[in-house]
């Protein structure tokens, strides 16, 4: 028996299961965009044709983005340390997530993303080796890898690459709760930079939303780990953590989230824990409660909507998903379009704003587009590009 | 102008170009091979469902060759050192030649092979980078990397990967010299493992052809480099030349190419270089001359003509091209399909004698197959996985 068939017990038990007969085989394939019919068609795309579009490239660097796939071609890219909600399961067991990150990039923003799952352990060797493969790449969007180091690998590729690098469960979360509280906020009738927040949750994604929604203007934001809230009482915290300390919190609150949600006019869980119902009913009347947490939100929506204005999960069956879909497609067609070498804060304001905008009249019930509105990816990616020749105009790169 | 484009006046002229025409954008893409038409379908491609095959990965490893694309898709890996006749154009330039071999391989194989050009000098790093990226392959196409790297390079990464290493260039040529071989024999009535053979080129391509005519069982092998005949009398020596030297040239030559042609039978040239008339002209009456030099035959084809009986190169505008074509997506489809973790010699062999079979009369004008002969990659693949079966009977892996 080949290595790779599972036994027949299994296979009769999986083949029942239509999630299993979904992925039958994979979801993506790749395919040739041009027509090889005959002896002319190989001269032409492989030997002796290509030498000189080869020749040509090794002259002028610049020409590869016209010649070759890279300028459409996105790495996904995972080591499967923090996959969904189940942790570390490898990279093996992480490629279905990333081959299905690569139909919504397909299907949504048009890109061509390659799923890459690496065996790898630390920062370093995760670095080199998505910077060896660089040449073959638009893009790097970084998935599914465990905090903090998904700080540092991001930071240190910025630093080093000249192409976007956008770790998605930070930025894409992050974007996607902006536009959310934007038109929270309308529904409301709030000035978004006048609420108080508080974010369950200190890794990948709380860390990125608080960075967001610092950089809107939100002033009064509280962020809260397994250990409570980050604030000056709490001794040997260093890197992200440390920062959070240094620019949230300017009441400077110490203790449990219970005390930070006392009189708060949003909680954002980000974190897989649970919120007792009375901590929810001390936060301020007209609440928001994105409880982000799937499958299980951190407070039950039928639960949130009996002491909140505005509720948002991560689950398609309620109102308002919080979906990074509504995000990455756009934020790399555009990037991919326009050349931009990295995803500035300022692209992501831009692309949270164009997200929100596209609901023309926000209600509690809906507070973000659907993820099947086909107007968001190019809202989202005109925006990123807007910003980038902004930018290239006032003379950033 | 954004950073990805060429200025108008290149623009213009390449444009005129049909072979830079056909390379608009590159020549492949990803695509989804499910439908996602709505939310249920994201609930099953996508979160939540997802998790349940990414845990059932996590749980038994095997399951990944079926619920993912991994087990029909293969890395064509090159560092762009040593690319066609073009040398040591680096990653982004050999783009183009990856990306046609990925269209080779899914039309003659219905293989899904994905470009990736690695920016890295040393053995180590291209070795450490592909152990990496394995979990996301079924097998490993090493592609246009120089001499003598190449040949460590393949053999660390098939001591450490389960999955097939195949550096094309190394084995591809050696399988349809081979099987182009077998069948000049057969025109000319010889056996032919009582050949004299000479192979010019002690590269990548040279060393592999010398190795499967030997364990073919052809025992008179002389092979030259550019400083001649690999002999006794060579000193200093190292790696696969000196096993060249302890493995052919039985009869004990020193001296130029021209030394080992005088009555010769079959010449294989994959050296790029020139051997004047008069040298050709000494070989034995009947001759066979494989001159794979590309575009610029070792032999002219015409002066070949003149004095062998059968003649091939690796051009498609003369009869008898032996083209690499023939061979790599039969053996990628084939090891896939059996779920072989090597491509071994025996394999190899039995590839080049299928290959050589389809060709049912052949003639000094036909001792292979046409390339888009659709029997070709299907026998191939036959061939490879019956080895693999009886391989594993006789207690094999």
């Amino acid at each position: 028996m080949p290595s790779g068939e599972p036994s027949n017990a299994e296979t009769a038990d999986l083949s029942d299961d239509p999630i299993f007969r979904a992925h039958e085989g994979g979801k993506v394939a790749i395919f040739a965009t041009k027509p090889l019919l005959d002896r002319d068609d190989l001269a032409l795309l492989y030997t002796p044709g290509v030498a000189k579009v080869s020749e040509a490239i090794a002259k002028d660097s610049t020409l590869a983005a016209r010649y070759t796939a890279r300028a459409n071609t996105v790495a996904i890219i995972s080591d499967g340390t923090a996959v969904l909600g189940l942790g570390n399961i490898g990279p093996l067991a992480a490629m279905p997530v990333m081959e299905g990150k690569a139909v919504l990039f397909k299907q949504f923003g048009g890109v061509d993303a390659i799923p890459l799952c690496i065996e790898s352990g630390s920062v370093e060797e995760i670095v080199d080796t998505i910077i060896r493969l660089a040449p073959s790449f638009g893009g790097i969007n970084l998935e599914d890898i465990s905090a903090p180091r998904c700080f540092e690998i991001e930071e240190r590729l910025n630093r080093r690459l000249d192409i976007p690098v956008f770790h998605d469960d930070q930025h894409g979360t992050a974007i996607v709760v902006l536009a959310g509280l934007l038109n929270a906020a309308r529904v409301l009738g709030r000035e978004v930079t006048h609420m108080r927040v508080v974010i369950s949750g200190a890794g990948a994604a709380g860390v990125a939303v608080a960075k967001l929604l610092l950089a809107v203007g939100i002033d009064d934001l509280v962020v809260c780990d397994s250990q409570g809230i980050l604030g000056p009482g709490r001794v040997g915290l260093g890197g992200h953590k440390a920062r959070l300390v240094a620019t949230s919190n300017p009441r400077g609150l110490d203790g449990p989230l219970a005390d930070a949600l006392v009189g708060a006019d949003v909680f954002i869980g980000v974190s897989g824990g649970t919120v007792p119902e009375e901590q929810v009913a001390s936060m301020s009347p007209e609440a928001t409660i994105f409880a982000l947490a799937n499958p299980t939100p951190e407070v039950h929506p039928e639960i949130a909507a009996r002491h909140a204005a505005v509720v948002a999960t991560g689950r398609s069956d309620y109102p308002n998903q919080i979906n990074n879909v509504l995000a990455f497609p756009g934020i790399f067609r555009g990037a991919l379009d326009c050349g931009a070498g990295e995803i500035t804060e300022a692209m992501k304001l831009a692309a949270a704003r164009a997200i929100a905008s596209l609901v023309s009249d926000p209600t509690a019930a809906m507070i973000v587009p659907s993820v099947f509105d086909d107007r968001v990816a190019p809202a989202v990616a005109a925006a990123v590009a807007a910003t980038h020749q902004e930018d290239s105009r006032l003379g950033g790169r």
